[in-house]
This record gives structure tokens, sequence and C-alpha cells, in this order.
């Protein structure tokens, strides 16, 4: 029905879009923009299309209006239209202003006006604006005291330049050096420095800017404040680097500093030279340390309560590259950060504690259009409170800065500066994006982008050192700016020095790794006394190697999530700023290596538990006796087999308890599903997962809006692990305390079972140690019909009969064993044909005979066996039952041998569960828990790791199943049939 | 030990953090801006502090310099510093280059400069340059031929105004109107418009811009095409807005477009008045259905293949408010989107098919910045093939257009326009943001902000209709712009008509509805065969409602699938754009409403059909018989009641069977947590929740940069509901084919267990209906020991005795019964003292032996009845077997009516399944879907969804193990204790 309706749906919906008829365009337009209209035509901008121009036009520059060809003057102007007029031959020039015809002094211009000679500017009016009859070339005088020159139109003789006039007293230049229109005394410094190649090529090239020239030659020397500027901006275009030997700007600025060194510092900062930017920071050892990791800035932050303080105020002097200075600004927004994103999103990047990266693709063409003058910015830390403004210089590690052709800034060691701190440079102002310079020579322009804005404090009670402003340039080859792109990075990082961390760590390691060894070595001689073997052997040391894996397994998990949870807790909670988080990376690379053996080791121990679980040996004694001799011939059905057989023991309450034992093989204290969707839910969608976010706020929800910073490892790691144990530690305490005593309870039901159905089950986990479970009726027979079982039971709850313990009088029903190696060495006797079976002879053909009179003669030789022992009717097998001692139970060893008798120890907390896996829930929960936390790490998605973990969980129990099934077959030879 | 680490952990890190002492604040500065200088102070660039000027000196307008005071000249120039000399008294006023002093003709002004009267020029220096003695004041010549006066500067006569000598043949205005500093004639129309009091306000508080007055004095008439773009823009900032009486700009706009008909209309449309910008399309009724719904764009789109063709191409030409043209732009990027975001995300609304909605608030400061100047924009949509370039102007809905002050174009119906398109007054041009006009009085200025951009094509074969631009615009009260924020919204939405969708759909689900009628009756009728009741009572119509919810919810069910992938193949893999999605909201109301209905009934089925099965009749018949008689002493264990017993059979088989009947209620085809997980990982991991995006695009996974557009319901809705059958689907399938083949299959082994331990099963599901497994052990005994059990097996796996079957020598175990009435009533009347049991007797004590006694007496009356029945030995209480017919099977009724003998019809298929969860997989499936369907169309979340599900599956299997318990031990007369 489902397939036959959708096609239905389907044919009817694809009838619908065809119901138009076409029309013929009705509201078209043709595209015409300025550029396409011919040079007889204008573009009207009100019909949008273009239009040709009255007799004698031409289009205007700006290509929306019409303009008189050359010789003609315009007669009169109507709204947009005009009209045009040729000038008589007598006065063949038009005026300046196009309305009127004069005659020339000279020659004209191909605009069909009057050109005068440099030097000279053209009169066409009188002073009082009365047109003249022939326009006039009038020179200026220019020397003293007029000192006039003609202006930018060349129509007035105005004032000429400063530098002129202070060089030479007059308006021309003589023997002094003339750069870029100004004029410049010579002097004892490199005038013409031997340029940079790019910049020489630059200034040939686009003869652009009058301030390269005048870095040339010296300007600043002359104490021009504003070409000081331009050379240090030129300086940041080089990137800070200079060599010792070439004289680019980098080079003129040292030269000039050193130069000065008599006019002193400004601002009490001997780096800062008067009347030039501060570019470095002194090339002293150790300098950058002392800048970075002496002093603590005066303002704390916190994330909580009325002080709070996470606004990082950072405020810039922009200049642009001629050297004028702009304004302050305050640092945000746009302003360092290139990607384009909501003024929300980018405030993030100013709030302590936030780590924040923002990385984003540009296009070339956008780059140059916006920043066509490149900006350079001194950045402070404002430090204001009040009235008292203060200002703490950001100090910047340029990575492209070089000295000597080689880069001194980079180092090794990551992100992280603490390790070669001393070997840096540190120096002052930024630009964004470099238009101008343009590096390499065969190119015009090439923006640099800024990258990686890096906050570094070391924290000390709310309070951190001043932050590391790092920039890493790039050059762009500029071959399609409108297609090629750009990717740019911003990132705010917070770092602590985690190396009193990581000792911590690594004493606690220690210290719990040594305990683990004791601990394991009590472990391995308790399983040697348990196989009853004194010697030791390869074996021994491979069992003390399975042990040791799993106790290690235990502390690397409780120190990664005591870790994990430390800095959840302490990172998330702090009022004032104590601790930050390690950085991700080689901080966090140790980190993920302990989760990684936690989970490898736990693997081993929870794969060894496995196979011991798998291959436990087991066997269910019937107590039950027959009650008498059948009679020899019965009502059959017809099939006369059954003759001559006594009256036979009912085999199906042993196939009850074999099968019930089957089932409670897997069950768990918690439910792992459950778990699982409950983790998720947290997570997922309570929104738990914000907390793992790297910024200092707790909140569950956030706003899709606000700005989503990356997770920390560490923090996930600790959230995951510490909502898994603490739902699976809720469950327990649920299972335990409601859902055990008031529902149901699979282990005492089956001890129940046991004792109702009069079947004893001797489990041996071990050589010579194992559990009982004593299970002989106080009815003495439970092979009946269902009117005496109700009376049992019903006379049982009204304790009108004996206690079903093993000892008289008591109630104690399991017990642990330790047995000595006769008894065991019989029980091994017993079932040694069948482990032939399961041996080579398996080649004999399972349905000959063979097999199962083996089977049911070992059954019953097994049955009779145990129940004498258990009756004491072997005086060599005897038995004692006692308490175990309190530190027996401590440490899991028991410490007499059983030597001539075994030791039945009392049990009441059902321990044989320990060979299920409800015995072993703490090793199932935390194997879960490093599976989950490890999928989540490796591919940071808790649902990837719940699904993973949900299948991770189905096949073991899969395997425990069918294996301990095949198992529980094979020892207590009950078909497999039966256990379903 | 997790604790005791933590807290080292804590300590430890603690320490590390104060390591550093307190030096003094080494780079600390003040931080001054150029405001914070005094009069005497200038700014230093390079020491970005305030340094003291010269003597009689000042700081300069920019406060980065210092020049002379009044009546000081400039002396000489050093750099940045200037020397200052005062004017000698003859020569008191400096001159205007600030090098000289200068007698003056006249007064001086506050700067110490020369003063003239206006129409007149100061004249300083000679033409040649040469510095006067004494300063001249000129006035200008302004009569024929010379047309001249005062330049701006006030230092040259030059030609004036073109309006002014056009009006008046001299630079005076005379009696003509004197208007923005321009000069108009007189005319006939209105020239002194009644404005809008807004914009008088405006022009008085601000005299800012020359078009308002010039539009006030209707230059537009004259023939000046700025002005009349200048009024068009002034009628965009009123919202297209006029009435019949008020002469705002609009009623002006209009009064000049009919005045000027005879000019005849541009670009061959009729809206479009040379001279004139275009804003209304006509008022004519229909004319917005024929602009928009006529005629396709020739440009199909197509979304895959090598003529693949999604983009959208916009241009507009832009005008600033004054009316001038500025360029034609591509429209994307920024200048439609205010919001800021990259480029590629913005992209995403220019690429067909993407549904596009971003909002963001924005800062009132930032736009009043940055929308200083409004824009104005004639969008068009881009024909251009090839040399062919025409365009096609985009209709616009402005949403604040009102006429006589009533809002004409805010339509009732949603988001959709298909409802009352006539009534609409389509316009053309929009702004973004208006700083300029202020409509509130009391207000400088106040932005509008530009809203909901809305494609709506319908759609042909690839084909779309011209999309339509809807704006709203909403003025903001500005209080306090730097903290003010306004939201923004833009989006692109697509539409097609969906009214033969929902024929369709409408008509397929009466169909269906139909057909389900009929279906639902039939199955009255077998219920009221099976329940043997031939009367039509309340019941009966309470019945038939119930078997029609389950049908209704199953077509519902899949006419919403249908529809989903319907949607989901046909929008995401259309080559040719065919279809488009249903719009949220109104489009998708339905669509939901249908889903909840689906959900709605299938939980009314479900309930149903779990109330069924919680009650369902049950017996176990044991065939075993007793052996013979036990002797009358045997070997107790010490307790004497056995004596006198005859050999009981023993009731483990039964517990046995019983047991695992319990353990297979709830056992299903597939594993719902499988489901789930399977589910979730693919949505979530893999990446298939990318589908349900309303985009055209089929990519799993999207890399994080691109736009995420919103979520289809339908789709999302059409995913979820197809992936979780498919996955259901093919766990039935795996289940059927490989598990229960291979490895388990639990039906059948329960049909096995019933042969091999001797006991049937009679289940009545009806009164008069219900399955019988037969169980009658081939060896006559089951209740025997190990050996003869291995043996019977072995022999029967030998073929070396009898079949199963119910009949001699067939196989068939299983029957569906319609049993007669007697039979029933002779079955209820032994299990009447049973039932009053839980009646009001109850009250009688539970542990008196009397409800024991009655139980077994009515399990043995039971036992015998029916096994005689099934071994003929009852004449009145006769069956036969046979097969179903075919129809029979079909349509699940019985034609038979069992008069005299009951009937056994043949069930090789175990239908005996359906009062268990097994034989109800689809219900449940479909009952799971729609439950995950529907929380996650509630909140979304597909997690959400998922672990809800898991809560909903695990309540409902704890309900019917639990109650479902209950009743077997009920009816069996099991005891509770052995159901674990």
């Amino acid at each position: 029905m489902a397939t036959g309706m959708l096609l239905v749906c389907g044919l009817a919906l694809f009838l619908t879009i065809k119901s138009n008829l076409l029309h013929s365009q009705q509201f078209t337009i043709s595209f015409q923009r300025p550029s396409d209209c011919s040079v007889e035509q204008f573009y009207d901008i009100s019909s949008q299309s273009c239009v040709k121009c009255g007799p004698n036009q031409s289009t205007s520059a700006t290509g929306l209006s019409c303009e008189c060809v050359t010789g003609f003057r315009v007669l009169a102007t109507n709204g947009a239209s005009i009209t045009c007029q040729q000038c008589p031959l007598e006065k063949p020039a038009v005026t300046e202003d196009g309305y009127g015809c004069i005659l020339c002094p000279g020659s004209l211009t191909e605009q069909g006006t009057c050109q005068c000679p440099s030097g000279s500017i053209l009169v066409e009016r009188d002073v009082q604006g009365n047109p003249l009859e022939e326009a006039r070339c009038e020179v200026c005088n220019g020397a003293e005291p007029a000192l006039s020159a003609p202006n930018s139109y060349g129509d007035r003789c105005q004032r000429c330049q400063a530098s002129l006039i202070n060089t030479s007293q007059s308006c021309v230049c003589g023997s002094n050096i003339l750069a870029g229109g100004m004029c410049f005394p010579p002097n004892n410094l490199p005038t013409a420095v031997n340029p940079n190649v790019n910049y020489a090529e630059l200034v040939r090239q686009h003869n652009r800017a009058q301030f390269f020239k005048c870095y040339l030659s010296g300007c600043c020397l002359s104490n021009k404040i504003k070409s000081c500027q331009a050379l240090g901006n030129m300086c940041v275009m080089n990137m800070h680097s200079f060599s010792s030997v070439a004289n680019d700007a980098c080079g003129l600025y040292n030269t000039i500093f050193r130069a000065t060194a008599a006019l002193g510092s400004t601002q009490d900062i001997s780096y800062w030279r008067a009347n030039l930017p501060w570019l470095y920071y002194g090339d002293q050892p150790g300098l950058a340390n002392r800048v970075l990791q002496t002093e603590p800035l005066p303002t704390g932050f916190s994330f909580k309560g009325r002080n709070r303080n996470t606004d990082i105020n950072l405020v810039a002097a922009v200049y642009n590259a001629r050297g004028d200075f702009l304004q302050w600004e305050k640092v945000g927004g746009n302003n360092l950060q290139l990607c384009p994103d909501t003024a929300r999103r980018q405030e993030a990047a100013y709030t302590f504690g936030t780590a924040y990266q923002e990385t984003c693709v540009l296009s070339v063409a956008d780059l140059l259009r916006v920043y066509a003058e490149p900006l350079f910015y001194d950045v402070f830390v404002d430090l204001s409170r009040g009235e008292d403004r203060r200002l703490l210089p950001l100090p910047t590690r340029n990575l492209n800065q070089e000295y000597n052709r080689k880069f001194i800034n980079q180092g090794e060691c990551g992100r992280g500066y603490i390790c070669n701190l001393n070997d840096w440079y540190l120096s002052r102002r930024v630009l964004l994006v470099d238009t101008l310079s343009g590096r390499e020579k065969s190119l015009g322009s090439l923006p640099k982008s800024y990258a990686s804005f890096q906050l570094v404090p070391g924290t000390q009670k709310g309070q951190v050192f001043p932050p590391l402003l790092s920039v890493t340039y790039s050059d762009v080859l500029i071959t399609a700016p409108n297609t090629q792109t750009v990717s740019v990075l911003f990132a705010v990082d917070y770092e602590m020095d985690q190396t009193e961390a990581h000792m911590k760590t690594d004493i606690a390691l220690g210290v719990l790794g040594g305990v683990s060894v004791l601990y394991s070595l009590v472990k391995t001689a308790s399983w040697k006394r348990r196989i009853g073997s004194p010697l030791i052997d390869m074996e021994t040391v491979l069992k003390f190697l399975l042990f040791y894996a799993g106790d290690l397994a235990n502390v690397f998990f409780f120190i990664t999530v005591g870790t994990g949870l430390y800095w959840l807790i302490f990172y998330k909670a702090q009022h004032f700023v104590s601790v930050l988080l390690p950085l991700p990376g080689l901080q966090e690379e140790r980190f993920v290596a302990y989760v990684g053996c936690a989970f490898a080791l736990k693997t081993v121990q929870f794969l060894h538990k496995l196979i011991q679980q798998l291959s436990v040996d087991i066997f269910f004694i019937d107590w039950e006796r027959p009650r008498g001799k059948a009679n020899k011939t019965i009502q059959g059905n017809g099939n006369g087999e059954a003759k001559h057989s006594p009256s036979p023991v009912s085999i199906w309450r042993t196939y009850f308890v074999a099968n019930e034992w089957n089932e409670i093989q897997t069950i768990r204290k918690i439910s792992p599903t459950f778990q699982i969707m409950a983790v998720l839910f947290l997570l997922e969608v309570v929104g738990f997962s914000s907390l793992a976010l790297r910024d200092p706020w707790s909140d569950l929800q956030r706003p899709p809006q606000s700005y989503a910073p990356p997770y920390s490892l560490t923090l996930r790691y600790g959230l995951a692990a510490t909502l898994w144990l603490c739902i699976g530690l809720l469950q327990i305490i649920f299972s335990s305390a409601f859902h055990e005593r008031f529902v149901e309870d699979k282990i005492r039901q089956f001890v129940d079972l046991c004792s109702i159905s009069n079947i004893s089950v001797l489990l041996l986990s071990h050589r010579c140690f194992g559990y009982y479970i004593h299970g002989r009726s106080v009815h003495g027979h439970a092979d009946t019909n269902m009117e005496e079982m109700n009376i049992n039971l019903k006379r049982e709850a009204e304790s009108l009969c004996g206690q079903r313990g093993l000892l008289p009088n008591t109630d104690t029903q399991t017990f642990q064993i330790s047995i000595t190696s006769r008894l065991r060495l019989q029980y091994d006797r017993i079932l040694e044909p069948l482990s032939r079976r399961n041996g080579p002879s398996r080649l004999v053909d399972a349905a000959s005979g063979h097999p199962f009179d083996q089977s049911t003669k070992a059954y019953h030789t097994m049955n009779r066996f145990l129940g004498s022992v258990i009756d004491h009717a072997h005086r060599d097998m005897e038995y004692v039952v006692r308490d175990k001692l309190f530190f027996e139970r401590v440490i899991g060893m028991e410490f007499l041998e059983p030597m001539d008798k075994s030791i039945f120890y009392n049990d009441e907390s059902h321990s044989f569960s320990d060979v299920l896996f409800y015995g072993n829930e703490a090793t199932l929960l935390i194997f879960d828990t490093l599976f989950f936390c490890v999928v989540d790490l490796g591919a940071q998605s808790f649902i990837l790791a719940g699904v993973l973990t949900y299948v991770q969980q189905m096949i073991f129990r899969l395997i425990r199943n069918g294996i301990g099934r095949r198992n529980l077959a094979n020892k207590t030879l009950v078909d497999q049939r039966f256990l379903i």
C-alpha cells in the first residue's frame, strides 16, 4: 500500500505545475550601463538607458551628461540638455568655465582652452569678474617677499611651500635636494639610502606617494614628525626586519634612533625616542621575559560576583601609511578581526577566559577595496580606573621579523612561549593588510593577513601578566584578485604554566602505581593459593601482569577523571581567575595519553575477566531421590521403551535452574542502554556539553547567536566521565536500594529457586576455589505436583519447616569454598571422560550412543559424589564451615590453605555473582566509561560515542551469553537446547 | 581514592600561580587623547601625549599642531614648531595664508583677517602674486556679459549659477523664487506644496539638504532629472504612501506623473515616465497577478547536470538621497543583507532553492555611522545570456505602503501571496536604512530596517515566475544610539502552489479512508463471530471505532510518509526545478495535522491491542500421567509428610513452559534499542539530517563554514520515518532470513519445548477463538531423568519415533481454533471458583488453605477436561481439523461458525504470536516511528526523540511484562514466583 500510495501522490503533484501560458515579455528592459554608452551618448539615469547627445556634443567624463566638443562653448542650459555653439575664429579658445570664447596669448590645449607655460597662471577675467577679450599668462613672482607660485588650478598666484622657503628663502630649490616636491638641505646621513630594492621598484612604478621619496631623502632627520611615523610604518611593512649591512627602512630607523640619542626618550620608556615612533623593545637577552613575566597587570579579572570583571580593554592609536595620526580606537568590532561576524560574537574575543578562534576565507578583491590604505595600530591595554587613565603597551611578537635574513622569532615550542622566551625580539605596531608595499618585484600590491592574536598570561589570584600579541603575515601573490581568496585567523588564547600540575599528576601516578603493584602482588598470591599451586612460573608472571593491568587502569582512570573534574569545577566555578585551561596540543597531549593508557589497560582487564568467566566450572547437584520404583508396565502412548525403568527423578528442575543461570549470566546492576540514553540526553538535549566549551561560563543552554568557543578535550573527558559515573552510580543505588528490594532481585531469586527445586550449585572459578549455593529443599522432595509445591511454599512462608542453611538452624545458603586438591582431583577424574569428548576423540560420531552414555554416567557419578561430600559422607574429603576474617575479605585472599579439609566460608553477600557480569559492575562501568570517552576524544561526537558503546556492549553481551551458554552446557551436561 | 586524588591535584595546582615579585610599573604610560589637551597644548603624535605650544600660539582645529593667536603671523616654521610674530599697528590684519600682515579696507574678522561685504572678494596680492600693502574689496560684476559672483572662498569672481542666469539673465533671482540657492520661474503647479509636516520640520531643523527645498519648490517640473530622482527618493522614504488630499512627496510625484503624460513612457513600460523614476505599478485591479503570475522568467533553473544553473542574478541601480546615480551593483555581499557574515554564507541567499533566513541584532550607532547617507536601490533580475543583456524589474511589495492612512499591502494570509494577490499595489525602489527623514517630530534621525526579501516563484519545468521583493520597514525611536539595537531580517523563500497537492492528498485520504471503513467492518464482523455473539450493541460500535482508528492511522501514516518521501526524493533529486517545498507555516500546517492524527489514532490502536493481550486466556495442558504408585514409605529427608502420596507428576515442566512463555511476551522481531541507535547514527553521525535542510543539495556532510538553511518539517518527517521504516524492515529481514533460521527462533523454540515437555498450550484470545499448540510428547513421557531425555531427543533426531502433529503422521503442532460456545461455557465453569477468588471473596485470607485447594482442584479439572477434549473423549465437544481458505487468511475472518463441532485450523505460521508483541511488529514499528517523528516535529531534536522513544518502549515493555505475568499466573494457576 505504501508504494502504491506514493506513486499516486507523485503523479498528482507533478501535474500541478503546468498551468501557465506564455505571454510576450512585458516588463523586461535592456541592460545598459554608463560604460555601454558610445561617445555620442550619455547615460540617462531616470530611464537607465543611453541617450544620444545633441549636435556638437560628446559624453562628459562621468558619462551621465553631455559636454560641448572642443572649440564649442555652451550657449544655453535647460535641465540636463545643453546647446553648443562654435567659437568664432577671432576667439578660438573656450574659457575654463566653458561658457565663453576667448583669444589666447599662446597655444591651445587639447581641450580647446588656453595654455600657459609652467610657473605661469592663466587670467581670463579681471578682478571684478569681467571677461577679458584676450586671455593673459602671468608669471608668478617667486622672490622675496612675494614668494608666490601658481596654485593647483593654475589660475592664481599664492605663497609657495614652506619647505622651499625654509631651505632657499625662495620658491626654487636651487642647489638643495628636491624630493617629492619638497626641498631638503644636504646633511651627513646617507641621503640617498641604499634602498631595499622593492621600495625603489615601488617608487619607480607608481610614483605614488610623496612619503616614499621623503623617506629616501631622510625627511625624518629634519624633524618632521609625520615623516618619522611614515618611516616607522615603512619599517613595519618591512616586517620590522633589518640587517647589519643593508640600508632599508628599519636600518634607517635604527640609525636615526642611535643618532638622536641626545634627544632623550619620551614617556619614561627608554626604547621610545622623542619624535620617533616606538618600534622595538631593545635587544638585551631576557628582555622578553622581563617584559612579559615580571609584573602582573594591576587589574584583576573575576568571573562572578559583584566585582565581576571580564572585559579586556584594548585601545589602539591608528596611523595611516603617510604617518598621519587618525584616532584612538577601542579595539573591538572589525578593527583587528578581519572576519565578518555579528558584534555579539566578535565581542567574545575580548571577554577574559573565552578561548576565541575565528578563521575565514576572504576575497582578495574585497581586501584590496576595503584596505586600499593600510592602517597601523599601536595597541595598548587600557588600565584606566576612573580618573587615573593609564595604558600598558602591548608587546608584539612578529613571527616574520628577520635579522640578517634569518627569522628570529619563530621558536620551536608550538604556541606556548615558556620554552625559549629569551630568544625573542619584541616589537610594537602592527598592520592589518598591506596593499602598498608589494614585496615581490613582479607585483603591484600584496595584502598581508594578520593572524593569531594570542593573549598569554600567567595568573595570580585574578591577576595576569601582560598579554602578548603574536602576528604572522603572509604574502599573497596576486594573480586574479576577483577569484583569489586568502584565509585569515584571529585567536585569543589563555595559558597557564602546567609544569607543576604535570609534576603533581606524575607524583600521584607514581604513588598509586606503587600501591597498585602491591595490590596486584596480593592478588597474584591469592590466585596462586586458589589454584593450589605453589610454583612461580611464567603463568604466574603473566597473571601478575594481567592483575597489574587492571589496577593500573584504575589508577590512570581515577587520575584522569580527577584531573578532568578538577578543571571542570575549578575553571567553571572560580570567582577570581586562578586557573586557566591547558591549551590544546602540547599541554593536553599527556592527558590524552593517560586516557589512552587507562582504556588499553582496562580492555586487557576486561577481556581477562571475560575469559575467566567463560571457563568457569559449574555443576548442579540434584538432591532429589526417587520416591520408589515405578510399575514395570505403564500406560505408555504406544511405545514400549519405558519398561523396566526405575521411577526416575525428573531432570526438569535441573533444566529450570540451568536455564535461569543461563539467563542471569549477563544481567547487570545498571541498564546499559538506559545509561547511554541518559548520558546522551543530559549532554545533548539538556545541554551539559556546553560545560566543555573553553570559556568560563556555566550556562547549559547558549543562545544560537552567541559565540561558540572550541571544546576543551580535558573538559569533555571530565564531563563525560563524571556524568557516566554519576548516572551509573545512581542506577546502582536505585537498583540496590529500590529495585532489588521491592521489585525483583534476580540473584536472590536464583538462590531461592535452588532451594525450592532441591538443587545445589557448585561453582569452581579457580582450581581449588569457588562458590557453593546450598539448595537442598527443606521439604525433602521438590519433584512433585502443583498441589504439593503450593503446600510446601505455604509451609515455608509460615515457617513450619526447617531452615534452608547448610548447617542446621542457619539460613546461610551461599558459601565461598576453598577445596582440597584431593577433592579437585576426584572432581576432575569424574569429568575426565567428558573432557576427552571435547578433545581429539571428538572425531567420534556424536550420534553414536557413546557420548550420551558417558555424559549421563558422569552426571550421575558426579551428583552422587558431590552430594556425599556435602553430606560429610566422605571421610577423606571433609570440610569445615567458618566465617571469613575481615582482613581476608578486604584483601580478597584466604589465609588458611585447605590441606586436609576443605573450607566453606559463609558468604551472605552472594559473591558467587563474581563469575557473572552482575558481580563485576565496577569493571564494566569503568570500561564503558572509558570506551565512551575514548571514542568521543577521537571523534568529538557524543552521539557516535554512544552508538559505538551500545554496539560494543551488545557484542560483548552476545559473546558472554553465547560462549557462556556453551560452557554451561559442557560443564553441567544439560543439553544446550534447554538453555533458552 | 578518586576524591583523595582530586584534592591532591587541586592543592598542587593552586600553588603554582604565586611566584612573582611585584616590581614598579615599568612600561605604562598615561592615556592622553587629542581632546584631553588644553588650549595651549597640542597633541604630539609620536609620543602620544600633550605638549605645550610656543608663545603666542594656540591649538589648531585638529589639535595636532599649533597656530598663531589672532593678530600674530607665522614668522618661521621648523618641522612641527612655528614661531609667531605680532603684526605691526599699521598692518593689523594677518593675511589669509597666515604668513603676512596687511592693512584692511574695512573691519577685521574674529580670526584677525580682513572682512569684505557679501558679493565682494578680498584681494591681498596682485595678479603676479606680489603682496599688496593694503587689501582691497572688489565687487563682482553680476550683469551680462560678466555674470560673475564670488567663489566659495571669497577670493575670486567667477561665473554664477546657471539656474540664476537661465531665469533672470543675471546673477540675481529678482521676482522669481529663490529656493535652496537656486532660482525658479513661477508656474502653474503648487510651488509651495502643502508639505508633510515632518519634512518641513526637518528642513527647518537641519537646513541640511538643498534637495528638500528643491522638492518643495517643484524642481522636478523644470526638468531637472536629478531633482526628480530626489523627489522619488523622498517618496520612497515616505513608504510610497500618499493620500488623495495631502500634497506630500508621493502626491507631488503622482501629480507630476499625470501632468507629464505627454512626455510619454520610457523603455516601453507605461508606468515609467520619461525623466521620472519608476515608483509604482499602476493601480488597476489584478495587476499584481498579471505582473507576478503571467509569464515565467526566460531562464530555467536546474540543480544538476551540465546545464546546472542555480544563480539568481540580481543587479541594482543605486542612487543616493540627492538623486545622484551612483553605480550599477551586483546584488550580493552586504548590499541588501545588513547582517555581517562571510561571503560564502551570504552567497547562499542567491542560490536558487536554498531557503535563506538571516536575522541579527545591529547597533543603532553602527547603522547611523555606516548608512549616514541613505542609498536607494532599483533592483532588477539580470536575464543576460551572452550578448543579449536584459533586465527584469523586480516588483516590490512595500508592506508599509499606505493610501489615505490605511495600510494597503498587508494581506491576511501569512507569507504566502496566493490568497489576495489582487489587492496589492506593487512598487519599485527600496531603501535600506533611512537616517535622513525622521518620521517622528521629536527626533533627529530614524533608520528603518529593511526586512524579509521574499522570492516567491511558481514553477514550470525549471522555470519560475518573476520573484517578488517584500519589504517591511520599522521606525526606531532613537534614544541612546550607542546602546540601542535593532533587529533586522533578510530571507529568501520559494513557494509553489500547493492547492493541487492538497487536493490529491485529500482524494487519496478519502479513497483509502473509505477502504479502511470496509476493512474495519470486516474486522468487526470477524470479532463478533469470534466472541460468538450475534448482537450489535454499544460494544460492537466501540470495537468498530477502535478497529477503524487503527486502519485510519495506517492511512494517515502512509499518506504522510508518502508525501514526506515524495518531497524528499523529488525535491532533492530533481535536475530541473519542478517542485518546491511547502513553506513552513500555513502550507505545512495540514501535513503536521495529518501526522498528529496518525499518531493519536495509532496510539489508540496500540493501547487497544495492549489491553487485549493483557487479558488473554491461557492454559497449559499437561499430558503426563503418573508412572505408577510410589512406595508408601520413601527415604525422606526426615519429614514424613510424603507418605501415602500417589507417585506425583512433576509440575516443573509446566513451570518451565510458563516461564518461557513469560519471557517471550515482549520479544520482538527487531531490537528496539538497536533501531534507535541505528537511526540516530545515520541521522546525526553519518549526517542524513542534512537532507532535511531546505536547500536542493543532497550532500550528507556540510562544511561548517557553509550556510545552514532552516529545516523543513516535511523533509524531517519524511526522512526520519523512512529511515526508521527502512532500518526496521532490514532488521525484520535479517531476523527472519538469518537470525531465526541460523541462530535462534524463540517462537519455534517454544513450540519445540512444548513438545519435549509433553505440554500443550491453549490460548483463547477471544471468547470462542484462540490458538492451540499441540505439545504431546511423542515418547509418551517427558517427566524423566537426563538419560531418558537424551535418548528421547536422539531418537527423535533419528526419526525413530512418531511425528509431533495433532493428527497422526502430521507435523502441524499449531492451530487457530474456533471453539463452540458449549466448550467455552464448560471452560468458564471450571474456572469460575478462581474468578470468584479475584472478586469480592478476595477478602478471605489468602493464607488459608482455601484458595490453594481451589486452584489445584481447578487446575486438575481443567487439565483433565481439556486433555479429554483434545483426545476426542467428549462426544458433545468434538472438533474437526481443516485448512483455512486462502480468502479466510487474507481478510482474517472465519466463514464457518463452530455450531456443533469446534474447528481447528492448521496454522503453520505460528500465528499464536498475535497475542505477543512478536506478532504485532507492524503496529509497534509504526507506533514507534510516529512517536519518534512526533517528538521530533515538536522539539526539532532527533536525540530527544530517540531518548523519549526509548523511554516509551521501556515503559510499555514493563507494563506488558508485569501485567502479562500477573495474567499468566492467574490464568494458568502457576505461581508468579516461578515466572522469573
